[in-house]
């Protein structure tokens, strides 16, 4: 069987698993996009300070850093750091034929570790909740990237 | 037939798709070191003002922000949370099968908003035209990660 | 036969250094996490002010930008800015069939020059060290890229 092929059951997680971590991915950029909004404020560079549509009364604190704003950015700056290793850690993992209910449990479990990291974090839970659920995401990627060394140097 | 393999032309289109993606995302790279190498500034570590090659007469005020320097580190920035995805949802994508003319819409759709983007970054158009631009790419990927989820759970 | 498989040893050489590649990415969280215990400051969040097991003894400087942790930081930022390019160009190279011995002088070489840099940045040694190495990874994902298209297009 190719590993790669909808046919395998452990490539249709992967593949579900990886467009749900995308489709996070790219609507943290929205939650910040919606925030600069809302606060009318958090801009990142001079020229958004120019009248227009998006800021019709400019003021040069809208440049400065806005902890609603910044939050949803080092929000995403989380998520970079994890999920694009998670990505291709998955894919690998998938080419190394894995059990099936391991792919589900590691995938599925990195996801909702991802979205209690996503819920801890918007609603400002304390740093030891926020670290716990950041645990469980990356150390599913370094296990399954460990797997995978191990099945191939082997 | 193998859908990841380049007999397939869908494959086709996101493998010179992705180079491309990756050779914008790895010069933006090189555009921030021309830029720190001509404004002599916006260096980022306190080792960077040891007297040398790269720097022969250090001040300290080369680790301040420089503007010059940071649109290219914000427009990397905003790279990094929208090209990595690109990548991945394409490969995605190839895998359920699409119909050719999508797959080459979305994906040379995506290169060319990113494009415009960079222009438009690069010359401090205004937020909205920038706004826009960065709508059509990260709509792009989120449509494409939301077509793989309904091909593979239906 | 299947380039994408085990069985094709270019394949197994991307595995193996893609997955290194991962492990080093998600390391370097670690290492902010590890600085930032050990310093017990560079938190990110107001919420990290609260008292609890991991700050037991609050205050307000532990939010501002503290070296050794924004090092780390720092170090994580450059590798966001060239591992997902090198995991995407790898997967994209292996796929043109290219020279056994070609993929992995670029692939093990990519990691070394990254782990090259690591040091050259951990030990805060003259920018123009740091600079080779991280010239020697970028211009082999460059090189990778190039050498798709190429393949592609012609």
């Amino acid at each position: 069987m190719d590993l790669l092929s909808l046919e395998n059951p452990v490539f249709e997680v992967y593949v579900t698993a990886a467009a749900l971590a995308v489709l996070k991915l790219m609507l943290q950029g929205w939650m910040t996009v919606y925030r600069m909004l809302r606060a009318n404020s958090g801009w990142a560079s001079p020229e958004d300070l120019r009248p227009g549509l998006i800021n019709r009364a400019p003021d040069k604190a809208q440049l400065e850093v806005n902890e609603y704003v910044d939050r949803s950015r080092r929000m995403h700056r989380n998520d970079l750091e994890n999920i694009p290793g998670f990505l291709i850690a998955g894919l690998l993992f998938v080419v190394v034929n894995p059990n099936l209910l391991l792919a589900q449990v590691l995938m599925y479990g990195f996801l909702l570790a991802r979205l209690a990291h996503f819920g801890a974090y918007a609603s400002q839970l304390s740093h030891e909740v926020r670290a716990t659920f950041y645990t469980i995401g990356s150390l599913i990627v370094i296990y399954m990237a460990a797997h995978v060394l191990w099945s191939v140097l082997t």
